[in-house]
């Protein structure tokens, strides 16, 4: 499972200067290509979710690609497994990953990335979640997630917004505001500007350029 | 209850270019004062225990006091009802709160400080586990304790370490480094040098120097 997986996690929506997504908007076209249309959007990490839905339609369009928000689906569940793509935006990721229990919608996500091969972009905590568990988000615990294990699209972990602090993780992926890592099938590749640094156990943690091929992380066994 | 409880609650063992508790040492020993003199100290937050321990105790020896850890503790709930005061240390919140509840500690320790009246000191982690719940920690999240519900020694949360960041909560305090909350029965005041910001839902977040008479926090009312 895995081998059809298409992902493009990108560690901050709004970059210092900048738009909602105007620096990874050449990235998400590319990624996104010219069969989808539509994209699914999953607003659940910030508490205003009809604004956020607002801005993220906004911006789409204007990519040229429409926008359902799941917020305002009936049947969430079904509003996966008809999506052509999804997108989950920033917020907190405690609140984001709840709602994804809530809602009972980590199998059917899984389901469509890892099996189908529906592109997945995820943006700061849209990217925490696609990983094995949200263990290293910088988030505050302003709800209680059944568990903290996330959607397991890749078998690493990654810490959106990285900056250079402590960490107290096994094995996992700082990555910087600018950066995206980009998942197709076994393949991975780090894109933006400003890098990401790497952290495996027992070992010194290492730096990383953009363009860097980090298929190795993809390696390990995922589930 | 709440009346006999004394709490002197630190935002960071450490100040930078200091030694371990150096800062607040002063504090520390006008708070315990003469009765006490053996310390019982939690390190569940740290991963190795033994050191920090160590550490803790060359201080708090240095300072007049015994100490006991915890973690040398065949029976810790024992160890806690005869304990003359409670020292909980700094590290990872989710690690300290989830030893906590594995060690069954959460009601022996609120009996002994609400009850009896035993000194608490916190440091950081210490600090938050003190409060309503950790729902305003920065930590990462690298274990997933049953509850994120904390010891309830004061009916407000403190985000420790406090830096001038966004924050998604109801009501709490941000305590900055070298900052302290002495609370003592339905008094509490801020000490130290650096201030601390309050947030009330609703409120433009208020900025408060030290001395600063906080008795108003503790009248909402405490579970």
């Amino acid at each position: 499972m895995g081998n059809r997986r298409r992902l493009l996690l990108i560690s901050n929506s709004t970059l210092y200067g900048g738009g909602y997504l105007d620096h990874c908007q050449e990235q998400i076209k590319t990624f996104l290509g010219a069969q989808v249309r539509k994209i699914l959007f999953v607003p659940y990490a910030l508490h205003d979710q009809i604004a956020y839905a607002t801005l993220a339609r906004e911006k789409l369009e204007s990519l040229g690609y429409g926008l359902d928000s799941i917020h305002e689906s009936s049947d969430p569940r079904e509003a996966v497994t008809k999506a052509e793509a999804i997108f989950i935006g920033g917020g907190n990721t405690f609140r984001l990953l709840k709602a994804l229990y809530d809602n009972d919608l980590i199998q059917p996500i899984r389901k469509r990335v890892l099996e189908d091969g529906i592109p997945y972009i995820g943006s700061s905590a849209g990217t925490n979640v696609a990983t094995i568990s949200i263990n290293t988000t910088n988030d505050m615990p302003i709800v209680y997630p059944p568990s903290l294990t996330a959607l397991q699209l890749v078998p690493f972990n990654i810490n959106p917004h990285y900056l250079d602090t402590d960490v107290n993780c096994t094995h996992m992926g700082g990555l910087r505001e600018g950066s995206l890592l980009l998942v197709e099938g076994n393949k991975a590749s780090l894109q933006g500007k400003t890098g990401a640094r790497l952290f495996v156990r027992g070992s010194a943690p290492t730096e990383y350029e953009h363009g860097t091929d980090f298929s190795f992380l993809l390696t390990k066994s995922s589930r």
